[in-house]
Formats: structure tokens, sequence, C-alpha cells
């Protein structure tokens, strides 16, 4: 399933893709959740009842009618990953840097979360806006402790993300979260896809462009520390819970690495393409 | 008020101490918010409403025969800011670290949050647990781009907190938050204390004791950025929520710091003070 958070006609309810047209999901039953964190809550036996509603028992509404919002609002949590590709790695290595020796997680704050087809602020306080296209993984179940061998059992489903990141406020210091924490700067979507329909996780294509121009593109295989690794590592240290975001890295092409840099200005149209997902593309606006 | 959550015989309420009573707030009206998270939201309005409640008029409970809870159980977020009191930057620069120019933040999850008397886990996986003792600001309104003279506007309360750290984990990667997020590593409380009944709140003194031993003593006078310039500098980057949590700095005197390093082990007892505010103690217990 492709679940979608959209608002048509001034309210904003939970729904699936089918084809060219969304299903509106909100009324499938009595006490249906009326979120997609809700649903992943829910578990598989929400999960089966909504697989079950076919688009011609439920109101459909065309794609192209409705406004699709961040198919998860308010996770707890919204947890990234630094470093994780190879290429991108190097990228770091060449300027300098130090390729971490573990995993290497940040957060962004939750309350970045932003819409697959939003502005995202060019705030007056950088200048230094850059992307970072990723996969995007959301747990499906609560989980603490899982060995890699089922870590991929608490995925509930997969969307592309742009890890917005301001280069100043996150070299400020040696903490990263501000330079990846401004409202806006979460765009996720365009829905969230379930796991039956993304067979391999580390076999996507990635593709970001900045006003038509590729910068950025890689295969998820190219990961240094892959998915289950991930969620097993993450889940020694905390536990996770459904609708819990992990960004899972981002190659190299970012803005940073060119000489000189090309950050983001105000009008550009950032694209993140995922394929087997989806895509999501914001304009850089300046801060209101 | 001293706002809290707590359990009685099974129940899990929201409730004011009066004396040595909890009263009982959940039926204080109708629709009364069901978590102190949900009072905070409701603003000035819910807040003098029950102020007013009369503990003859409503039921009460001896202090000692409530479970108390963390005040806050699921905040959007929880900041801490590292490297805040002159003496532990002093602690820090002896040991060859840097100072750092900025305000330093870095995330706890929130999964970590804990009760003000819950036992912390010693994790299978760490040899360093270690303590921190801090005021904790807990936000009232809805904030963005707080100007420092306004800043204390919005403040909902405070609380005391422990910044339990497992530092083998926070030096992993320059990256702290995996340190700082162990489940139950965030112990809060005892109570959500309101700003009209904390006159300054950089004139506190803080103690914490490791098994009745004093280890941390300070004022919170002794602050490098005081909670306004905090609150203001978060809030240039993100909206700040009512109940989101903001960890003020801990001053010199954590484990880390004796040689050989001081750490927790199974069976101590970790206990803040904050003059003004009141106690939590935790017992340190193997992860089970």
């Amino acid at each position: 399933m492709k679940l979608v958070t959209y608002t048509f006609e001034g309210k904003t309810s939970v729904g699936k893709v089918v084809g060219d047209k969304v299903v509106d999901l909100s009324k499938a039953y009595e006490d249906v959740p009326a979120t997609v964190l809700g649903i992943l809550q829910g578990g598989k036996e929400v999960m089966s009842r909504l697989e079950a509603v076919r688009p011609e028992d439920a109101t459909t509404i065309p794609l192209s009618e409705v406004k699709l919002e961040a198919p998860i609002q308010n996770p707890q949590k919204y947890l990234a990953i630094g470093l994780n590709y190879k290429d991108h790695v190097e990228e770091i290595l060449k300027r300098g840097g130090k390729g971490p020796e573990h995993q290497m997680w940040f957060n962004k704050n939750v309350s970045c979360i932003n819409g697959p087809y939003d502005p995202i602020n060019l705030p007056k306080v950088s200048e230094a806006l850059d992307y970072e296209g990723e996969l995007g993984v959301v747990i499906g179940k609560r989980c603490k402790n899982v060995p890699e061998s089922e870590a991929l059992d608490a995925v509930g489903g997969y969307l592309v993300i742009d890890d917005v990141t301001c280069r100043d406020w996150q070299r400020k210091t040696t903490q990263w979260t501000l330079g990846k924490s401004f409202d806006t700067h979460g765009p996720i979507g365009p829905w969230l896809i379930t796991p039956d329909e993304v067979p391999d996780p580390h076999a996507l294509e990635m593709r970001l462009f900045v006003n038509g121009e590729l910068r950025q593109k890689t295969s998820t295989g190219g990961m240094v520390y892959d998915i289950p690794a991930q969620i097993s590592y993450l889940s020694t240290v905390m536990t996770l819970e459904p609708g819990d975001i992990i960004a899972t890295g981002t190659c190299s092409g970012a803005g940073f690495g060119f000489t000189p840099p090309r950050f983001l200005k105000v009008g550009d149209f950032v694209r993140v393409e995922i394929d087997g997902i989806g895509h999501i593309e914001n304009e850089v606006v300046a801060e209101p």
C-alpha cells in the first residue's frame, strides 16, 4: 500500500493511492485510525483491513486534486545516520575530515517535518542551505535489542527524504542537530509505501535534482551500514516505536562538496526520486 | 503549582501537590486535560482553573502513598546543552578538550524519559554510566524567534533532571545523541513547578549525591548561557512547543572527571536536589 495523509476540500484524512486515485480510508470502518501513524500503531490487523478496502466501495479522488502532506506527522523520533555511503565518506576524507568507526547518528528534531511538495525555508540566519537525498525507513512495531536477522520485520514502510541542512549551523559546534532541524527542513513522502511493495530496499536508485540538474545519484546498495544493521544498532540503545523515522544516509554530490560550494537559493527546486517509491519536490523560499 | 503525574491504586492521573497531599485534578471539571502536557497545551485558562481547585473540594491522597511518574511523558522534543557551566568547561579544558564558541545543543531522544524515583539501567553494552544533575525548563507555549527579553514568558515550568549518560557511547563518534538516549536515562521530576513559584531560576542551588556522597554542587547562576539566551537561540532554529524539555547544562563533578573515573554501578543511588524545586532519586539496576 501507498498510505497518504492528504488534504482535500479543507479536510485532512488518511488514504491509499491506487493508480491515479486516492482512496479515502477515513471511513473504511468505525474507529479507523485518523493518521498514518495510528495505522502503524494498529499493526497488522489494521493494515489488513485497509488493504482489503476496494476502491469501488470507497470514496476516491483524483490524485492530482489532493494536496499530499507529510505521511507521518508527529513521530516520537527522527534519527539520521551520517557518512553512510562509501562515496560520501570519500568526499569527506578528501576534504580532510575523518570517516566514522561506528554508526554515526544524529537527530533531526521532529518539528522540522514537512510535506512532500511544500516549500523549504532559506533561514534568515543561514548562508549555507544544502540538500541530501535519502531513503527513509519508518518503524512499524515497537522493538528493542533486535538482531539484524529480524530487523526488517520491524519496518512499517519506506519513503523519500530530503535531509535539508544548514551547513553553517551544522558546523558551529561539534553537534549537528541544530543545523539539521530548522522548521520545514524535513520534507518526507510522498507516501509511506509498505514493505511488501519494496522487494529489496538495498537495490533502489536514488536521484536528486536541483532545478533539473542531476546532483546526486546512487543505488541504496552503496550504504556502509545497511538497514538491518541500522535498526539493530539503534535498538540496542533505545526502544523504537511505530512511526519513528530513520534517514539512512546520503551519497556524494551535496552542495558543500563543490568548489565553490553550490548552496540553495530562493527559487530553487529540489527534487528527490527513488525508483519504486516515488518523488518529493520542494521549492526554496525566503523564511517568512 | 506543583503539577504531578501520579499513579494510585493502579490508575495514572494528573494532580497538584499541596503540602504533603496530592490533590486529584482529573475530575476538576469536565474535559480537564488528562496529562500535564495537555494542561500546558491548554494554556493560561486551564492553568487558572486548576489553580482555583481547593483541596477541600477535591479528592486528596497523601503524597507518601502515590507513585510519582515523569510529569511530562511524551513531549515533542528533549534538547540539552553541553558545556554550559564555567567550572564544567574548565574541567573539559584541563583534559585537553575545547570549549564551545556557540551554544552546543544535542538531543536526548524522548524515549529515554523516566520517572523521578524509577530505576535507571546500567546497559549491558556500556561500562561508563555517568550522571549529570541539571535544572530542566519546560516550554509552556508555542514560540519561534523569541527575543531574549520575552523568553521567560514561554516557560511553563521547571523540574529536576539527571542527564544520565553512557560516556563510552557518547564518544564512539562525534555525535553524542546515542550516549544520551538509552532507555530510562531521562529521569525528570518530581513535579513540574510553575514559574510563579520560582522567583529567580538563576539563583537556585543544585546538588547531586551518589550514595549520599556529594559529587556536584552549583548555583544555576553559573550558566554560561542563561535560560533566556537558550530559549531565544533554540527558537531561531525551530518552533518550540508546550512540553518541550530543555536541560540547561551541568556543572563539574560528573564521574568521568575523576582520576580514575567513578562511573555508576548496580546498586548505586543517584539523588539530584534543586532548592525551591525538589529532588529526584534513582537506583542503578542491571539492564533487564
